[in-house]
Formats: structure tokens, sequence, C-alpha cells
């Protein structure tokens, strides 16, 4: 949510493989239109294969510069398998937006904003860093947070898997809008055309049963973003 | 949303390789549960592998009976590249419902329901059950919408690329509730520790610039699950 975004998109794709074929026109290549999607996801999926099968796995994700640093510990088994080695991934955050009620079946489609990074996802093996990624995952979700609870041991640091991910080959897909049937023979028809926005929002907080008395719901508990 | 869910889990996975390992206590297994989680999700991310480099796209999705269709049109380039046979895929849904403040970053989580589904996608050809699902698509998102708008015609149902994928190597993962550490030492720290839920929630409908007069908004637009 913080990150900049950039006024206008970059019309080039970083490599061959990452570059959007359907629906063209809605691809973003530019750093801050990748940065804000993938800020303000809560989920991440990374994809990987192994022995011939592909797994997409929801994670934890966050983002510090130019990388994406995910919680790797899903992945462990095909880690280990690889020996800790780097692992050919692809990781893709998606945001609904809306809904698009075109006046045909063929033209229904949904507001989004998605981000696919394709390359090498490699273990996290320095204290330091894991830290910091572990501070980017805990700010990203529940911005604050970091300064108000315990913070991880070195054991629990240890027991982390984390993998980091460059943003070097990546690319944005944005959808906005109605539909594209406005000037069609299609919009004669006596059908209700248009688009709904939809969002992610925080219901009230429900505390732990074992929360000792005289402690409140902070009032900046719920990130930005999910307030209603 | 109108899917069986059985009162209880199964234990049994369908095969090793997917089989939860990590926080199996949450694991489900049973048709019922894997059906509700498919039926509500919004979006699926297809995970397929081309040349050795793992892709994960956004897509539509609709279960009938103990398949699941996706628009394969983002995959066409891999299917094109196999000859129209199998692809070995997985295909993932995740809803995210709350976030769960512990009293240590080690701790935190959130609360979600996903399923994974491994198996080969091959794409759907015959004429009638392209229709089946591309009618599936649309009353998964947009409930009614089916007999309100135009449907297909045989030119758009060939241009539409769908493949299925059978829910007989399926998993789910359902989180729920409050922190684990309540009854951990860490439970005496003065920080408040809950749940907070979130939900996907529809906002006033936008209608087309080009909608004729005196077309009403219908009530029943939004999926109920969508509505404030």
């Amino acid at each position: 949510m913080t990150s900049p975004v950039a006024p206008h998109r970059s019309t080039a794709a970083p490599s061959e493989r990452v570059r959007v074929r359907r629906a063209h026109k809605k691809a973003a290549y530019d750093p801050g239109t990748i940065a804000a999607i993938l800020d303000e996801a809560l989920v991440a999926h990374l994809g990987f294969a192994h022995e011939g099968q592909p797994f997409v796995i929801p994670t934890l994700h966050a983002r510090i510069g130019d990388r994406v640093f995910v919680h790797g510990s899903s992945a462990s088994r095909t880690l280990r398998a690889l020996g800790g080695g780097g692992l050919p991934a692809c990781l893709t955050v998606t945001l609904i937006d809306g809904l698009v009620y075109a006046r045909s079946i063929f033209e229904m489609s949904t507001n989004y904003r998605s981000v696919v990074v394709l390359g090498e996802a490699t273990p996290v093996t320095d204290f330091d860093e894991k830290m910091e990624a572990l501070r980017a995952f805990s700010e990203q979700v529940m911005p604050g947070r970091w300064d108000a609870v315990r913070r991880p041991t070195r054991q629990e640091v240890k027991a982390t898997a984390i993998l980091a991910l460059p943003l070097s080959e990546a690319s944005a897909k944005v959808s906005t809008g109605g539909p594209d049937d406005g000037g069609s023979p299609d919009a004669a028809l006596p059908v209700w055309a248009g688009h709904v926005p939809v969002r992610m929002v925080a219901g009230d907080p429900v505390p732990c049963p074992h929360l000792p008395p005289g402690i409140p719901v902070p009032d900046d508990l719920v990130r930005a973003s999910l307030r209603a």
C-alpha cells in the first residue's frame, strides 16, 4: 500500500517467457505497479515442480526492494530433495477487485490485479536476513505488530524456512472498469450491465479467551486496506 | 455455497503426494469439504510446467460433480506444445478468512480454507460439455446470470479453451479460531491477542455508460456470499 506506483506503465517485458500474451493491453512491467500489487496481497501462490508434478502452495510473502520472500516450509520437502540449491519457481498473487456484468456470457469477466514472478527460489540462510524477512511478513499483514509482540528467538528463526525470489522477471496484469460490449449489438439487450467492486474487509476482533483483563483492542490493529 | 458439507472430515489422503504434511491436523480429504471450498472461491490458481519452468496462472474455475473445470486460454501455449494431450497440473484455491494475532511473531498466522488438486488437466472438446462448463463458471461467480444474458454462440464456445481436472487426488486445509499461544508463557504478555475475521464484500454497482434507460439493478445481482 505504501509502495511507489509509477505514473505510467512500461510496455517492455523483461523476458519472453514472462511476457503477457492474452489481453496484452492489460500488461504492466514497471517495478512500481508490480511492487504495489505484491504489497497489498495477503497471500501468494508459490508454484514448483517435484518429480514432474507441479505443486501450487498458498503462502505468506513480502517484498523487500527487488526481491520477494516466501515462507518456505510448505516447499520444504522439495527443497530437501534439491539439497538446498535453487528451485525453479513461479510466485503469483491475485487481487480480485470486481465483477464485470456484460450482456453476454462470453464477455463476463472480473476486475483484478495480478503479478507473476518467474525465477529461481533460493533458501535464505543468513540470520539477519531471515529476521528482516520475518519482519516484512509481519508488517505486510499486520503493520505495527513487530514492535508490539515478542520477536522471534534464535531457535524460532532457525526453525523457519524462508525462500527468496528476485523480481527481475515479473509481469503484472491489471483489469479495471466495466464491460467491453457497450458498443456492440448486445448493448441493446434489456439487461443490466456494469461492474461491481469487491474488496476484503475486516469484521470485529475476537479476543483470545486467555487474554488478561484490561488489554484493549488497539485502534490500528487492522491494516488500513481492510478497514470498513 | 450450495454444496453439501460433510459433518466430519476424512483422515485418509487419497495419495501420498497430496497428503498434507505441515499442520496435518488442519487437513481434510472428504469430498464435501473440498467441494464447498472450491465452490466459494472466485478465482483459482492453475500450476503447470513448461520447459522446466513452473507457471501459476489465476483463472476462473467451477466444479461439476467430481471434476473441476478451468478457463484454459491462459495455459494455451502449453497446451499447444503438448499437442492437445493431458497436462500434469495443480489447481489451488485459497479463501482467507481471518488474521490471527498471537503474542509472538512466530505464532502469527492467518485463518484460511484451501484446496489443492493434483492431476492431469485435459482439454474439453465436446460442445455440450464446454457449454455446461461455461454455465458453471457463470453460475459460480454470478448466479442467475446465465438465464439473464445472451448465451454463448457456437463460435464463442469454439473460441474458449476449457480444461478439466478430476477431483480424485485432492486435499483441503482449514485453519480457524484464535492464536495457539493462550497456554504458553507468552500469554502473560500485555498485548492484545485474538483473531479478526475478514471477508470479501461487494460495493455499489456501477452501471455501464451505454446502459439504456429504465433498466434497474437486479436485487440479486451479487451472489449471497458477497453481500454486506
